[in-house]
């Protein structure tokens, strides 16, 4: 190859061939042990060598690529839908429940227990097309913002799990979300928030009908939950929709231990990652007692099995991609 | 560019760019029609073009993708299944259905109805692990014989069928299998058959469960039917499992009607395609009364939504991608 063509070929080689590709995680054990597990699956001459159809990476959303406190966005998104609701039609709060999560009483709603929590989602959640859902919840991420941090909730992704994310795909990982979150409320902002298409991403979800309107088919949010994509479900449904067993996986919560169980037992170079909230300055710190990502089998049990536990006060040098 | 560069370039260039697409088809409408579909939804400076992350097709398996007669496939594999397990424990034969089936009496089982189908189903799908499950699977295919071909049942899937899903996928398209068949059976064999990996499976699936075994965790498959991925439940899965409406369809029943019916009724280009079975010397010639793949509202209203009817005596010059 003649100079010039060489440098002509220097000159188009991206940059971040050399730079680090996780330039918002801190020099740690964390962050060596992440460079070096997905650095020997991808040697095609290293024995642990995977092949790119196997290269199946799988994360948790809530408290795992973007925050979670002081409850789940998507259910502070279904009280502000229910207040939305209610101010065209206050009949539609026929319960102590309803009533107050319109108010954004959440206290009261977790009070209720189980029963509350499907009650405000069946009606927030349902009662529309899948299509006119997912219109309310863009509508909601463009205008709400978080009651803390004031951002926009789609800029509470963190930055070092977007980076994270970026790099297994530059290294021919597929990347999915498995969350307990409700699959069409993720699939509004997963795409341009983590680069995940619809159809990597995994959720919890409501019963859904095949209508006419007019002639016309619809697809319709009916009341009732379907499936529930958390604990045993994670596996189960990786299992039922990707077919294949992951070799990454990514959680925060005991909600997440089936699925890093499952991945990290199978034969061949695995890993198991768990963000452990502990930045109560920057994030917040919770963990065992916590209502919300409550975090006990995993850090019991989690190290023995060769999980790497994140601890995001010391080991991501930035929180959020939004400025903070 | 020098004429030597350009002379290297050419003698690069795939043959397949100039060959015909779709060599086991005959010139006909139906070839024609979709040729021209693919070129306009994939012509950068057309007026119909999709990008390729929208170019999703979805295909039915029995009777679309290979045979279904005299029954469909999964079912022969049961009942060879249930003769093989009461060998080592004559007890599981515990009513008339699953005696009936264990000893191929087809009538019997179908004059039993659905609940005979499903106790035939549920003796022969559960009680195992999923990978268990699927190395029965993978052993009756090496074995079993079709009763009137003699060919192996993954030698009887459709060459020009299979033409069409590389040609698809050479043109960016993402390719599906959205099926009532079981969603671990058809793994077994869709890679190797179609081209079309685990993840890009949809079917009917049965109840799993996240159990350990001497503390190694295993997913088992238990009795129940937990969706039935057939008429209306083919879209409804299409949204939940895919999350994006397909612009190209292709089925042979009426179980494929809402399928068709959902990818035609978007916006913008699409195509629906039913295989119409019209060739009783080489396959089979069965719809309006067919007891399997029964044809009837594809038949009447398909015509007038545009899809092709594939008559597979003349558009077909092959049938089967095993020798016949």
């Amino acid at each position: 190859m003649r100079y010039a063509a060489l440098a002509a070929v220097l000159s188009c080689t991206p940059l971040t061939l050399f730079a680090d590709p996780l330039p918002s995680w801190n020099d740690s054990d964390s962050k060596n042990t992440i460079i070096e597990f997905i650095g020997n699956v991808t040697d095609p001459r290293g024995p642990n060598y995977v092949t790119p159809a196997d290269r199946i990476a799988v994360f948790d959303n809530d408290g795992t690529l973007w925050a979670e406190q002081p409850v789940y966005f998507q259910f502070i998104f279904a009280m502000d839908q229910l207040a939305e609701l209610a101010a065209q039609d206050p009949s539609i709060l026929s319960t102590p429940a309803l009533k107050a999560a319109a108010e954004g009483d959440l206290q009261t709603i977790l009070e209720g227990g189980h029963d509350a929590l499907i009650e405000v989602v069946n009606a927030s959640h349902s009662g529309s097309s899948v299509e006119v859902f997912q219109a309310s919840v863009a509508d909601w991420l463009g205008t709400a913002r978080h009651p803390e941090t004031d951002l926009p909730y789609d800029q509470m992704t963190y930055q070092p799990m977007v980076e994270l994310l970026r790099y297994l795909r530059d290294k021919d990982f597929k990347t999915y979300i498995v969350s307990g979150g409700g699959l069409h409320f993720m699939r509004v902002f997963a795409e341009q928030a983590y680069g995940i298409p619809p159809e990597q991403i995994l959720g919890t979800y409501g019963e859904t009908t095949y209508d006419s309107v007019d002639g016309t088919p619809v697809i319709n949010k009916a009341p009732g939950i379907a499936f529930i994509d958390d604990k045993e479900g994670k596996p189960i449904n990786i299992e039922r929709t990707i077919g294949k067993r992951p070799i990454f996986a990514g959680g925060n919560s005991d909600g997440d231990f089936a699925m890093l169980e499952w991945t990290t037992a199978g034969d061949g170079p695995r890993l198991g990652v768990l963000i452990h909230h502990t930045d109560a300055d920057r994030e917040w710190a919770y963990d065992r007692e916590s209502p919300i990502g409550r975090l006990v089998d995993g850090l019991d049990k989690g190290p023995d099995m060769g999980w790497v536990i994140v601890d995001m006060a010391n080991d991501w040098s930035r929180i959020y991609t939004g400025a903070n």
